[in-house]
Parts: C-alpha cells; sequence; structure tokens
C-alpha cells in the first residue's frame, strides 16, 4: 500500500467550486484499479494555508500511475483548476502508532 | 475525532536529524490525553516539497489544545526545528470512502 497526499490552496469562498472539481476528479478515481480509499479534510481554521488535503490510499505505486491516464489529465487540466494551488506527491508510512 | 496534518520541508541529507528531532515530539505527544494515533509519511520522491508528513488523530480539539503546553512549546522551539518549514493545522472530515 501506498500514500498520495494532496494539499490545497482555496480561497475563502472558493470552497463550494473546489469541491465540484474535487468530486469530478474523485468519482473517477475511485472506479480505477488499485483505489482503496480516500478521506478528504477541510481546515477548522479559514486562514489555514491548505485549506484541503486529499488523503488517498493506492495498492502500490504502478496502480496510481496507470490510474493517471489522458482522461484523468484532460480532467485536471480544466481552466477551473488554476484557481488551486495543489501539492501532489506519493508516500510511505515509516512510523505508525495507536494507542 | 479530529486530525492534525503537519506537512515538513526537509532538505536532502536532513531526513535522519528530522526523524530524531519529530520522534522526541512525538514521544511526548503520545503521553498526552486524547491522543489517538498517527502516521508518519516520507515522500517516495526525493525532491516532493514536503518530503516528510505527519497525520495525526486526536479527540477533540480540546485535547489538542491542552496537549500543546509549556513543555511542547520548549521541545519545539529548539533552534535545530528552524531548519525544517512545517504546516501545522487542524482538519476535519468532509469526505470518505473506502473500497
Amino acid at each position: 500500500m501506498i500514500k498520495f497526499l494532496n494539499s490545497f490552496e482555496v480561497p475563502v469562498g472558493r470552497e463550494d467550486d473546489f469541491l465540484v472539481l474535487w468530486q469530478a476528479v474523485n468519482d473517477v478515481m475511485v472506479t480505477r484499479p488499485g483505489y482503496v480509499g480516500h478521506v478528504l479534510h477541510r481546515s477548522l481554521a479559514p486562514d489555514a494555508r491548505y485549506r484541503f488535503v486529499n488523503y488517498v490510499t493506492w495498492e502500490s505505486v504502478a496502480h496510481h500511475r496507470a490510474a493517471h491516464d489522458d482522461a484523468f489529465r484532460a480532467l485536471v487540466s480544466a481552466p477551473e483548476w488554476n484557481s488551486f494551488v495543489s501539492n501532489p506527491a506519493l508516500y510511505e508510512v515509516v512510523s505508525e502508532n495507536k494507542r
């Protein structure tokens, strides 16, 4: 399992616009092989740098890569996305603890 | 339950220094009331903006706030932390899906 994390800068008042775009991408990704699950977070503070953070689990790097095909790229290259700076990257878990 | 997310900028070659500092803080936090668990992530790509992301679950905002007392502040104000830019913020879950 690998983790995909994406932090989004979303101007105050643009939250609903962001969520519509995000949902359209997510609706596609959940259908892709190797998608395990996601958790989308909204900051409690309206002035947090990253208003939304998406935390996604994929079975493998190969599954994640395969999901980012031409159809995906067409979706995220919509000009509406230009309003929202993002920081996508893949991660491995290096320390875990649950009390 | 609330989520605390912190993304860290860690220069290449400074990973071990970061992990020593992070572990010292984490050793304290896991003892605090309301701490539920954490997952620390390292980016697969060495040139990712955020090399490490800590994802922590707390029982409530009040628990999280109470844990950030003078002892905690003394720990994170060590000058060694100046090398590592961080983006700490509290989040609520707004969308969740598991296939």
